[in-house]
């Protein structure tokens, strides 16, 4: 058996040693006799698993005792609706940030229920930058001001967060959240699919303060109620189980690594051997800002177009797999979340030099 | 490892060879390098795992061609909500049988949004049959019939399929679809949680008849849209992916055994075992009507409820888990999906003929 160097943006590649653990465990998970996926959600066992999942989080990014962390279902894309559903707080319009693909989506979504303002769009330089906060036009009225803190296709990331006063700050994490130490206080609302950076496509997280629970839309559907899942602890129904044992094994192994601190360090060491490779090739281009590069998905094209296929060729023969950019934007994109080791970027940008070197 | 004889309603006992080629494949799924966890849901691997499982259960049930399969989040309790929100067709009302918990929850949903008329109701013998049809008082102008093919708590099934003329007939088949061939073409939309009978919490089963999609109330959350998830082959946005690949191991598993007519075969003969010997015990008690017991959920009382807890621990200590009754009923309950052996049966029969003995 050989690990494949994976580069996919979502879902995307988990610890080795987090897979090598569910493994050990499939048939009998500490003595039980039974998987994880077999055990009843409201057993001790179960029970044990999801509480040291949600401890270990809450540890990872030094939660305030005033969120609560929620175990959901359906994606950032069923949160794009669950948010102006919940948090309109009898308020009619929302403030939105514009900053690529994933931003789009939330703000068509929003408008089915509210009045979207649309406060600041790095549309005019095709979504290649973080629109700074002094060019928001913010609402003193809106219900919430909503970004996307990393843009997985485009590649932009804010290295910064947004002050939006009284006015709750909600943040799409789907993509870089557990990549650095954040100061969770200064949000009211984040949230995030598992499968780039936590563990198995099914499982969505969203921690929200408190006091913004229980304020949206006169009557929502019992599901999409933060309420709901709030006041049963995320087991209102059966919750996904083996996605939470995952992402507890996921929080586990970064407490090891040193928590998010020390994530932040090796995230910042990896992009950088990407991006400073890129900035003096002749051949490979990264389009976005310096300051607003993504740690976590570099996009980037190859000065000839029809070399596509076989650079990705060269790079499967080489064990590295799911380099192909998004079908919106074309060319190449490497994912390199936290399970992506610094060996694994080495090899990528060795094999990206001798390329130019052959290609250019 | 010894593995453990496990009664858990669900998530409930999956079949061993599921287990073990799952764990063999976590680290490296057929040569591809990578879990199947860590694989695009759009990537060609995963497009190959997605379309293999609904082949096999379109093959399992003899699924018509039109009807839509379609690979959800949430759970049965989401459907509950999607039911009314979908299939309404401009409707007012709609006709539901009330046969216990599950019923009533659903009931209870429903209840945002239409009229709802409880036709048929057991609650007068404390929900221990199946209502005959001949005492259903169907509306003709129900937006559809809503019925709950096997109460997991009460351990009633139906063991025949209610004929609704004109009026689209809904099932509830969460704890047991795939027991027994059924035939899909009597039903307008069949739902099922995984967790019971198909694969891990997080994933739910939709079987919709094409003409029924796209009818509901004027504005659905795009993602409680059955025609949403249909347009786009369930990948509006990323599926539970691990969900689908285990439930399409049990699929593969099933047609080994024989398929369907094979597992209703072995599942008369486990129940058998089980409600033969409760029938002639002085000891212990099953409450419901003998044809429309569970083949799927078995509670049944000792006759003295104070040595519940001694019988659960000489139970364990004989390996068999998870056999404490619902909070809501007491007792014990043994629930005997499509993974359960006869063996695993006979070894609990062969105890309570023991305990009975010592005890009775």
């Amino acid at each position: 058996m050989t690990r494949a160097i994976n580069f996919s943006a979502g879902p995307a590649a988990l610890p080795e040693d987090v897979l090598k653990e569910a493994a050990a465990q499939m048939l009998d998970w500490h003595g039980s006799g039974q998987s994880v996926m077999e055990m009843s959600h409201r057993g001790k066992e179960f029970m044990s698993i999801a509480a040291a999942a949600e401890a270990d989080l809450r540890e990872l990014l030094a939660i305030p005792a005033n969120y609560k962390v929620l175990f959901l279902q359906g994606g950032a894309t069923l949160q794009f609706e669950m948010i102006p559903m919940n948090l309109l707080a009898g308020k009619t319009s929302a403030d939105y940030v514009h900053t690529g693909e994933w931003a789009k989506k939330a703000i068509k979504s929003a408008k089915t229920f509210c009045q979207v303002n649309t406060v600041a769009s790095a549309e005019d330089q095709k979504f290649t930058y973080a629109p700074a906060q002094a060019d928001w036009k913010l609402n003193s009225d809106a219900a919430y001001v909503h970004y996307t803190a990393n843009e997985t296709i485009g590649g932009v990331e804010f290295h910064w967060t947004p002050n939006t006063g009284n006015v709750p700050l909600v943040c799409d994490m789907s993509s870089n959240i557990l990549s650095k130490p954040i100061d969770v206080a200064k949000y009211g609302l984040i949230y995030a699919g598992a499968q780039k950076n936590i563990g198995p496509a099914g499982l969505t997280i969203v921690i929200v303060r408190e006091d913004l629970i229980g304020k949206g839309v006169p009557t929502p559907p019992t599901m999409l109620d933060y309420k709901t899942h709030a006041d049963n602890e995320s087991m209102y129904n059966t919750p996904p189980t083996y996605g939470i044992y995952i992402a507890g094994l996921v929080f586990q192994w970064l407490k090891k690594q040193g928590g998010l601190a020390a994530m932040e360090k090796k995230n910042i060491e990896k992009s950088a051997l990407l991006y400073d490779y890129l900035d003096q090739s002749q051949f490979f281009k990264n389009p976005v800002r310096k300051q607003d590069r993504s740690r976590m998905n570099v996009p980037f094209t190859l000065k000839k177009p029809e070399l596509d296929e076989e650079f990705l060729k060269g790079a499967k023969a080489r064990g590295m797999v799911q380099l192909k950019g998004h079908r919106s934007v074309g060319g190449m994109r490497a994912s390199i979340y936290n399970a992506m080791s610094i060996e694994g970027v080495k090899t990528l940008v060795e094999y990206m030099k001798e390329f130019e070197k052959n290609h250019g």
